[in-house]
Order: structure tokens, then sequence, then C-alpha cells
């Protein structure tokens, strides 16, 4: 069995979240960095690992597979330790309930309405403070519906042991901190609060800090 | 043990997958309509099942769930019969994949920029054929990239035995053959061909066809 190759910027919150993953199941694996600022992820290269050009990808085996659901599921099945899929119907349904809202509304609200107009600023007018309040609201709405989806918060996000969710979570929360408006939302939002002590003393969070932001 | 509930428009692709999923299990339901013409999925009572205001929602034995990855994954493991998540790591891999591309690219794709252009087009004026014309290599490409992912076609997407990904893509297939692009797209594709022709014989899809266009 050959390590694992995992394809993507280190900035990115998904790539961060397959290595997560890795880390949380003691795979060694190369990391090959696909620059998404230099628009690397449309070479020809990247878009045999990915058709439609986006990251992360991985290999493992010749066996190649990109869409960040599958590769996760993919580690924690083709490796032994720690189990992230949960053996309780109810918890892997809310698991996997969280993962699609993140997915579905949690990324774009919180990464692509408010962070990334911080991020990339025009450098003399700064962001679009209009935009970002009105992005607020609707942040502070998927977050509470992640936390009405939570089981017992004790301390990960469908119980006493970390799953899916927690993985997809943290990287973009780790990103919600560094901006103003996220040490306002996330103080009103206490078991997601709670959440996230813990989420940061994990050595998979810690050994995953993105160097650069995106 | 009550009959579950499913809440949402018999036209959508998503409650279509659903109700596939529930008759492939042989699992007896009540459809209960919220029409998204009307609005009606934004009201109060369905934005205390569907946070989001979407379709579809479902409840078991008072137990309620949004998001259809999470819905089809719970009516598989939550009733007895037919098994529709693949034993083999590879098969559910591509399976999950095929999932996740429909989700994220196919059903934008298709529906989006084919369908519903064609099915609301102003009356007078009739379809904007320009901006039809430019989805149609976009289509091409994904239903391209689907049928890259299909493991031995013989004859479900990820191998004899039906699973997820064709209970996904069966009902947005249906809508492109109703259109006059379809029908010049899926003979391109000789392997999403023959699915299509086996797929059109299950009892799961001539039981829950539309009975109006969306």
């Amino acid at each position: 069995m050959s390590k694992p190759i995992l394809y993507g910027p280190i900035y990115s919150t998904y790539v961060r979240t397959v290595r997560m993953t890795l880390a949380e199941k003691n795979v060694a694996y190369d990391l090959v960095n696909v620059d998404m600022v230099t628009g690397e992820h449309r070479s020809p290269a990247h878009l045999r690992r990915h058709p439609f050009g986006r990251i992360p990808a991985f290999e493992h085996n010749g066996f190649q597979i990109y869409e960040s659901n599958a590769i996760v599921h993919y580690i924690d099945d083709a490796f032994p330790g720690r189990r992230l899929a949960r053996a309780d119907l109810h918890r892997r349904t809310r698991d996997q309930q969280i993962v699609d809202v993140i997915n579905a509304y949690g990324y774009h609200r919180i990464i692509v309405r408010l962070v990334l107009p911080y991020f990339f600023a025009d450098k003399e007018k700064g962001p679009d403070l209009a935009a970002i309040a009105a992005a607020v609201p609707d942040i502070e709405h998927v977050l509470g519906a992640i936390q009405d989806l939570m089981i017992d918060s004790d301390p990960y996000l469908v119980g006493r042991e970390i799953s899916f969710s927690d993985l997809y979570l943290a990287p973009i929360v780790h990103y919600l901190m560094q901006v103003p408006e996220g040490g306002r939302i996330l103080p009103k939002l206490p078991r997601l609060s709670s959440w996230w002590l813990a989420m940061q003393q994990r050595d998979s969070v810690t050994g995953t800090l993105p160097k650069a932001q995106p």
C-alpha cells in the first residue's frame, strides 16, 4: 500500500477538512500544492484529476477521487484507526445533515460573503461593509441551524466522538474568527462556542493551521 | 413504527429521488405537498421542518430530517429490504462521487440552465435559446464526467445493483429528455444511454412520474 496523495492548497477549508481527516486517522500522506491564485487548478494536469477544476483531489493506490465527501468517507473506510462515521443511525444522520448544511449554505455565507471580502478587500477602499453587514444575519441563521442539529454537544457536534461534521466546520470557523464579526457572532451560540474551544485542543486542528490567508 | 412522511412537491427532482428511494425499499409513506410555486416552502410550518425553506423534508417516528443526502441514507439504514449503499469500497466511493457531482454541477447545468428556461419561458418571446445553447457543452461535460465515474455499467451506474446515484440522476435525465437538446446530448454517451433505458424499466421510475411539469 502506497501513501495517499492529496492535491490542493493548504489555505482551502476543504483541503484542510481532508488533512484533518487524515490526521484523525493517523494516515501518512503526500500533499501536492495546487495553487488556485495562480490558476493551477485549471491546468491540464489537474483537470485530469478533477474534471471540474476544483480542489481537493486525492489518490490512493492508483484510485483517484474528487469531491471531498467521497474522499473523507473513503479515508474513513480504507484505513484503520479511529472511526469517524457514527454507528448510531440518528447521530450519523445529524452528522450528514450538518455536512450538507455547510456545503449548501454555510461555506457560501461565511467564507464567500464574509471572510473573502475582508481577505481580498480593495487596498484603498477596504471591504464592502454594507455587503458584509447583510451577510451577518444569514451567518447567524446557518450557525443556529447547525447548533440546533447538535446532539449532546459533549463535546463534539454529534456526541463524544469526533466525526465528519466537526472536520468540515472547524476550518470554516477558524477563518470566521479571524474577522471582526466572528467574535460577535460565535459567543451568541453557547454550544457552538464550547465546541470550538474543544476543537482547538485537537492535534488535527493545531497540526493543520494554514500558513497563509486564502 | 409509524409511516414516514415526505414533504415536498412531486415535480421536484430531489423529492422524486426520495420517493424512488422509498419505492426501492418498499416503504409505505405519506406524501404532503409543499408547493414552491405558491411559496408554501417559505411558510412558518415548513420553515419549522426545514430552516432554509427548501424541499424535501422528512419525518419518521418524530425524527425530522432535511437535506436529501441525509434523508436517503437514513431510509436505507432504517428500513429492511434492498440495500442501496454498496458494500464494496470503490463502488461506494464512485456512487458518492456521482451524487456529489450531480449536486455540485449537474442539477444546476441541466435543470436550472436548460430545463427551467424551457418550462418557464416567456409565452411571447419563448426561451432564451442563446443561453440554452451556451449550457449544452457544460451539460455534455458533466454527463461525460458522470459516465467516466461509472463502474461496469451492467446496468446501473456503479454496477449490477441500483444505488443512490441512480436515484439522483434519473429524475434529472427524465426532464432532460423532455427538451429538444436532451435527445441530441444523451445518444452521444452510450453507457449513460444504456443506463437510461434500464432505469425506465424500474417500478421506482414508472411509479413516481411527476404529473405536472415543474
